[in-house]
């Protein structure tokens, strides 16, 4: 009955059935042959509890989603409900989600998914050539011309064919295989599939997976799920969060105590902390990664959002090739992009891709295998996939405005960049680090000894209890340095740069002055 | 340099660049630092080997895109290059992809997706008002009032509320609770997440998963990656695949010694078997978990497809409510639907939901957790779902053409189960049972000892020895029952009933002919 009773309180059907409800006296029948024993009306003990759950799903934690940003939505429903607050709306700097902050779609692309989505329209004069060119060629490689079918385990060819032309114009003309695309449900997905291959060995000779420190929590949420071993090796702070493989170095030698390190992840340009790899520094990696016989994992999402203009990006895959092959037939690489970041930043169509190679062609048999369990990655984030690959050239129809609003996001970003990277070193207690690129910023905070015995206190982490603190004074929601990992004593938060140029302004004097109030405070 | 040249043969970049490539001088000038030992030219062992990949991965099956869709593959290919075969095209049998046998999508659906996806759309006079009004409720729902923000992990609010009225009406009024209602990835993503949430312990305590044999292999596939233990019980052939508590109950009684028993997996309407579980029979096996305390998994995909006019569908929800507080308020049930088969089969756009009552509410912590690392569903798929379960009702404009293209699809569905079943019965050496439901035909045929003994010599299972013979001398590419699991000695495949009736009346009689020309082979 307080079940029941619940269900009418939250405003659902509100109707009072008898015992079997609707069709009781049938039911009744029927069921009177099984139920011998009429069972007692009480709340037995759950079946999937704490206790009885997956202990390695337990074991994961993903604080981009994290308790912060549950708060955060509670107090959006108290605005709504009409509770006073020191602020009238929550900013969600959490999340690198460009267009719920504002950022429109790109336009060409939009229109072409249209036309996939709704074929008719490719009679509409207000649709451009290009757009439906492009329309036509995705509809006849899906099967029965519809984004409804199926495609393909690994995506449908002809966009596999698009994303390998890309690499290679990309990469200054290194070749790319479309056998070696695979197109993905987001760049997450391709990582998570890659890892779940990879892991095997009990004890010791469990396989060790090297992420940065700080990292993106899918690494560590992956590798918990997974129950492989996690093994840290820290970015260099004091120089922009750089890689340093003396550091790498340290780090698998460590871990061959208790695991067998088998993978190296890198994250390029990086996330949280927005450095771009030198070409040295990559090759420096890959002659590691030759060297220890480990698989490599390039996170690459961000490879259209570099600002510095000392700072170029460059693919793992190019320099692989450029270093010769005995590096470029060897080194086992899977590199990943997604439709979710760039200058598109379409998250919601959860498309991606990645590329994989000197795989194995057994496992390469495997990893098809796997994929088509899950039958396909959507076929319309495919198709976005597509449009982010295969964008308008000069000449065509739509380029211009393609390259307008392109350049317009991008140039946006860069300018947030920079003014992000300004203001918060002006603040007292706070510095960060050059935002070389991707769409965040991970200051580096001093939080006084007081707020940290305050955070012990609560049982949070002091970052944690900075972060919620600033959430509810400012209602700005930003994730704890805890949430990616930092070396200890230090904290951080990793904010994105995506809101509007003048309501970043705004977010960033606000964190400001929290941040001043707080140092008083706890002084 | 075999890499290379097979590189060209593919036709990829024919560029020989020197051992550095392009940039290289100054490439080779920044990795001298690195490379004091220069490697010998030789193709190294891989790291990622059949040998050293994650076993449990290894162990994965996954019939309906296996070997025999890749030989199907390989004939189009053949096709293509002008091979002459003694057919002119390969027939995709094997998997429920209506729209990829020509089905055309429900027109009102792609209205409302393109007017989301490309919201310039909502001011053209050629989009009905009752579409428009849909995609604008769907578009403020979402970030940025757009499909490229990611939504909530458990999906968009007001979607997952017209899958809680939907299913309210459905059930004839028990409630449903939107907080209870997951979107999905299609159902294929929501039950792996269910399962991977419950699979725990060591040796005799690992947890212990029933499904039916036969069975849709997703299953078998999802236990092997998790590495929990199937536990098969055997659906009842002579009795139209129904599914017998007794079986259950030998079932659970037998796996108690080598594992926990903890979840049930039950498909109704059945997948590859099309049987429709009768009320009575739903009760029974309620009332067994209840008493073994089991979480319980109905997917129920296929619940618009419902043919013969003695069945009917009846969700576990309902049927649990209608038993009373004792099990309503106590059974863990988990529950599946998708954008893929009924009447829209819209495969590509991975929608789905599922709904799970009685979960503890810390473990719905879990799960919203667990999902979050994935970030969302696909948000096109999430509103193509939105479209299924809120579809236009009388009086709306575009009602009568929905109902027409809805009525016409499930017309042709019963028309097409009845069809193939009559024709099956008539071939000697074939049985079929009733297609009560779903979208396939899971026939039994008889396969010679002589046959076997082929197969044998072939290192293939004596029905997928058949398929194989079906696919290279008709075109004609089906599943081997082998793929689901069947009664030792028994021999079956699953064909789907999709392909326009005319094509499929076509296919049915070359099955027949095949056949029988198959038994006087090997008498």
């Amino acid at each position: 009955m307080q079940r029941a009773a619940a269900l009418v309180r939250r405003g659902c059907c509100p109707r009072t059935p008898g015992p079997w409800g609707r069709s009781q006296s049938s039911a009744a029948a029927e069921a009177s042959a099984v139920l011998k024993v009429r069972p007692e009306r009480s709340r037995r003990e759950r079946i999937l509890t704490l206790e009885s759950m997956n202990p390695q799903v337990k074991a994961v934690e993903y604080a981009v989603r994290g308790p912060i940003v549950l708060k955060a939505g509670e107090i959006e429903l108290e605005l709504q409900r009409g509770i006073k607050k020191p602020f009238t709306e929550v900013i969600r700097a959490n999340i690198g989600d460009a267009q719920a902050m504002g950022q429109q779609p790109i336009t060409f692309l939009r229109q072409v998914m249209a036309l996939c989505t709704y074929p008719n329209l490719l009679d509409s004069p207000s649709f451009p050539e290009d757009a439906k060119k492009r329309a036509r060629r995705i509809l006849q490689a899906c099967g029965g011309n519809s984004l409804g079918s199926y495609s393909a385990s690994q995506g449908v060819n002809c966009i596999r064919e698009d994303v390998a032309a890309y690499i290679t114009r990309r990469d200054g003309g290194v070749p790319a295989d479309p056998d070696n695309i695979y197109l993905t449900t987001g760049a997450s997905d391709g990582i998570s599939t890659i890892l779940k291959i990879l892991v095997s060995g009990g004890g010791k000779s469990r396989t060790g997976v090297m992420i940065p420190i700080p990292q993106y929590p899918l690494y560590s949420a992956v590798i918990s799920e997974l129950d492989a071993i996690q093994v840290n090796y820290y970015l260099d702070e004091d120089n922009c969060w750089a890689l340093n493989v003396n550091e790498l170095r340290r780090a698998v030698r460590e871990a061959k105590d208790h695991c067998d390190p088998k993978v190296l992840c890198i994250i390029n340009p990086g996330n949280p902390t927005g450095q771009v790899q030198s070409r040295k520094c990559i090759e420096d990696v890959i002659h590691f990664a030759w060297e220890e016989k480990l698989f490599l994992l390039a996170d690459e999402v961000y490879q259209d959002n570099v600002y510095s203009p000392d700072c170029r990006f460059h693919s793992f895959k190019k320099v692989l090739y450029e270093m010769g092959p005995e590096y470029s037939s060897n080194v086992e690489l899977a590199s990943f992009h997604s439709t979710s970041k760039g200058y598109m930043g379409e998250c919601g169509y959860r498309g991606g891709y990645m590329e994989v190679i000197n795989l194995h062609p057994e496992i390469k048999g495997q990893l098809v295998k796997l994929l088509s369990v899950r039958l396909c990655p959507p076929v319309s984030g495919q198709a976005a996939m597509d449009i982010v690959v295969n964008p308008p050239v000069p000449g065509e129809e739509s380029f211009e405005q393609f390259h307008r609003e392109k350049e317009s996001v991008l140039g946006n970003l860069a300018k947030k960049a920079k003014l992000t990277e300004d203001l918060f070193n002006q603040v007292p207690g706070i510095h960060c680090n050059p935002l070389q690129g991707a769409m965040y910023a991970f200051p580096r905070i001093f939080i006084p000894s007081k707020a940290v015995e305050a955070a012990q206190a609560h049982k949070m982490a002091p970052d944690m209890f900075y972060c919620m603190k600033l959430l509810e004074e400012t209602g700005i929601c930003v994730v704890p340095g805890s949430g990616f990992g930092q070396r200890e004593g230090t904290y951080h938060f990793r904010m994105t740069i995506l809101p509007p140029v003048e309501k970043l302004k705004t977010v960033l004097q606000k964190v400001k002055d929290f941040h001043i109030k707080f140092l008083e405070k706890y002084a």
